[in-house]
């Protein structure tokens, strides 16, 4: 399968990095496709613009890249820390410009807009890691795990991409080396159960 | 009161620009100061990179700027479109970057950053605005309104600022010109309900 993977931490060598290049690994191992974007490597700019926004709109060729990756993706996983209940704004512009009417859903004809969309993605199966500073306790009862529905339900339930999981590591601010290695162990594990190898065995 | 006002979307002479005007000139006739930041028409960066991550970190005259206003403000109100249950990037970017530890919350002595925050916000009270295409019903079902749980616990409630309310306006893209006119009227009196003049007949 060809998977797309996005990766959205300010700092090399961070955790974050660490889970996208275990995921990475894994994904190599089942002998899969890996389309890999570092939105700050590669200084994705997260801005949309009036101009953009219409269906069909011109768009750059750094975005037209981006979109043709994203429709183009069979599976997708997302690494991004937990910032204020949401993505960096890095991954939240990419969101806003890349999953575009027309390209990841569409109204039906005689729709405004204010509709329900059809989700238009090939991607059928969708797997985000975070990291997080906030207790799991803590993060549903204060906060309600806003990740939670912004990923499942606004992005890619909308989208079409049903088969969707989830997985956040932490506290990362106070965790052992023991406990991140066997984060990145759950990492790898979680990859090659939502996109298993063939043959199995080579994994 | 001194009262910060943000805006983030990317056309001039959108609904949210006339919400905001509203706002706006509903906070001077109750004689209130108002600090205006219009993020896409300063081309507000919103990139937070690791150097400006740490407490104390430098950070340049723009987001210093940005930071004073906030830790001089009285009220706060926030006005953008609801894009996938989130601000625009160029907003997400403002929280990530101008609502910083040390100013807009600290952890207690001997937290690393793992427990629970405290609040510094000067601010008493924050009223957010935004415009949707999705119908409220709909929104709640299928998103959970998750615009709710971030504005008023993850970021205002982090940070102290308790008196809090929101109102969403839409659906846009259908609506008429007399329902725009009498949301306008709607920020107008929920702006002089939040933040009443002295002395109120003079409004």
């Amino acid at each position: 399968m060809r998977v797309l993977t996005i990766l959205a931490h300010p700092q090399p060598g961070s955790f974050n990095h660490a889970i996208a290049s275990a995921a990475i690994a894994a994904l190599k191992a089942g002998g899969h496709e890996v389309i890999f974007h570092d939105l700050y490597t590669e200084r994705f700019d997260p801005l949309l613009v009036s101009e953009e926004i219409p269906k069909g709109a011109g768009i750059d060729e750094a975005l037209a890249r981006h979109c043709r990756d994203l429709a183009e993706a069979e599976g997708i996983i997302v690494v991004h820390p937990n910032w204020w209940g949401m993505p960096p704004a890095i991954l939240k512009g990419w969101v806003d410009r890349v999953v575009r009417p027309g390209l990841a859903y569409e109204f039906l004809e005689g729709d405004s807009g204010q509709g329900v969309p059809r989700g238009l993605l090939r991607a059928r199966k969708a797997l985000v890691f975070n990291t997080t500073n906030t207790g799991a306790k803590r993060e549903q009862e204060a906060f309600g795990d806003p990740l939670q529905t912004l990923w499942k339900n606004c992005i890619f339930g909308l989208c079409g991409v049903k088969d969707f999981s989830r997985k956040s590591y932490g506290v990362v601010v106070t965790s052992t080396q023991e406990e991140r290695r066997s984060w990145l162990d759950d990492v790898r594990q979680r990859v090659r159960e939502c996109f298993p190898g063939y043959p199995e065995e080579d994994i």
